[in-house]
């Protein structure tokens, strides 16, 4: 049978979700969703990637071209092995391709999700047309991906694109990943929930809705909270927003003098907040980047896959290597 | 005639150089230097740069598959424009392929230089054998170049990886593109010679050899002056280039998380301290960097081709291109 459709595989700390999809088309025939349940260790859950990917497959597995799969961490796309699995305990250099190919039968690749909700906005989403693109997912971190000369930008390991941690303070708050002064430590999710319950405590936003949105237990302060009394038009609010968004732009001044993108997207919950984050953004990026020809042709935008850029990247990425 | 050879074109503010290569060398067969005189305007260069091309070149050019040229500034490699000369008077979006093809009948290429010095030491000098090389050329400025995958990194309008602007400090000193707080700000010759003489003149470094080495004379500082009494231990002239090594790691840490390389290579008259400027550098990559992955096997190196690494490149570049 000659293969007819491609699997998506999006591993969460939470759901395994998985998609089908025809050649060269991001619209699913078909979607499961089963629970990670992570703590029950990596074989468990091997064992559920393989049901959910049963479920939405065909019968008969050899009209699969092939199973791309959406790793929430340091992954060695090369070699298909997952490094590190921040939210999956137990899961360190888990050769996970040469585990799920002998019991699926297909090739089996590997990916960072960051990396491939960056090949899902190219080929599908906001990036169509673009054959170098920069993408951001700002949400409780900052993970991206890049696509440069019409490939994925990987790196020796596979480690490439890992924008969130752009140095921006030396001496800055600690980083989701243990080091310090990274954008992720200053402008993600987490970062604006930290910044934002400290200054309250320290009396800050006296009248901020903030308060009220938490009916004043200042420890349920997140930063969806915060989102969502800056789109009220709270001042509090828009002005850790707009500190984040500044620091967006003074990473992106990097980050364009490194990739030279045509177009930059960002996904991930906070960026949901659109403009309030993403034009005081531009104003630093215009302000820190070398010249205007970076920035001039290279609009910020929204993502346009939303929480399926990582699977319909999944699905991207066996249309990339399995095609080959 | 079957082509049989490549030209190189190192086009600089003071010299054009010019050499000829065979398929796959990096050693020339023929090598001239003719002053740019670039005062008298473009035209006039365009003369020169002709000269020294014939002045290598076979009489009969169709033995020539083609020509490269290394621009020392912004250039677009696709449409062959120099987009800004900044050591060249009057060169402003010049379309320097279209008009030197005609009077050669051969085809010409154009790159910045820093990036086809970054090919030259990727395919023969200290990058041989690597797919993912990140370049640094240390000198009046910092620039730089970058493989990935195996291939040249240039972006949309091909003005990717200039390293040398990424930004380290909002509120730091003037760079040379205008903008500030770059590494090129703080780390690059030009800041090392301005960072020494403003503080001798504050009157630090009062028994430093950089003081006796310019006889008093302090307006006579240069990077130079204080690479040498760095290099001859003294205490003062060390502690800035330490401080400039410790900026350039601060900047690989980003640098590294963005392109994920396997070796670093450094180029440049600054980067001719070696260790003194690397061993901080590394100390503050292990600092900074988000995992052991990105630094243990990429070692930092010095640039293998030296000045020719520019001229190298360009014939390199043809040899990518011509052989396509």
């Amino acid at each position: 049978m000659t293969p007819s459709c491609f699997i998506g595989v999006d591993l969460g700390g939470t759901n395994i979700r998985t998609a089908r999809f025809a050649s060269n088309s991001h619209i699913p025939e078909a979607k499961a969703k089963h629970p990670t349940h992570a703590a029950e260790g990596p074989e468990a859950v091997y064992r559920r990637i393989e049901e959910a990917i049963r479920e939405v497959a065909p019968a008969d597995l050899s009209e699969v071209a092939g199973v791309g799969i959406a790793i929430p961490g340091p992954t060695d796309p090369f070699q298909g092995i997952v490094l590190k699995g921040p939210n999956l305990p137990g899961w360190i250099n888990i050769p996970l391709k040469e585990i799920m190919e002998p019991r699926l039968g297909r090739p089996v690749f590997l990916g960072n999700d960051a990396n491939l909700a960056a090949l899902g906005e190219w080929k599908f989403g906001a990036g169509r047309g673009h054959d170098d693109v920069l993408y951001l997912t700002i949400s409780t971190g900052i993970g991206g991906g890049v696509i440069t000369g019409g490939r994925l930008l990987l790196g020796a390991r596979g480690l490439g694109a890992e924008v969130g941690h752009t140095l921006l303070d030396p001496k800055g708050p600690q980083c989701g990943c243990g080091q310090y002064g990274h954008l992720e430590a200053l402008a993600s999710g987490t970062a604006i929930t930290r910044t934002a319950q400290m200054r309250l405590k320290a009396g800050q936003g006296a009248g901020s809705k903030v308060r009220d949105l938490v009916a004043g237990d200042l420890g349920q302060v997140t930063s969806a909270v915060v989102g969502q009394a800056a789109q009220a038009g709270d001042e509090f609010a828009r002005g850790l927003i707009t500190e984040a968004g500044e620091l967006i732009g003074l990473a992106l001044a990097s980050l364009l003098h490194a990739y030279n993108p045509s177009i930059v997207i960002f996904g991930g919950g906070v960026s949901m907040l659109g403009d309030l984050l993403l034009e005081p953004a531009r104003t630093k990026l215009r302000q820190y980047a070398m010249s205007d020809a970076y920035w001039v042709d290279c609009p910020l935008v929204l993502a346009a896959l939303g929480d399926d850029a990582g699977l319909v990247g999944a699905g991207a990425l066996v249309m990339e290597e399995a095609e080959l």
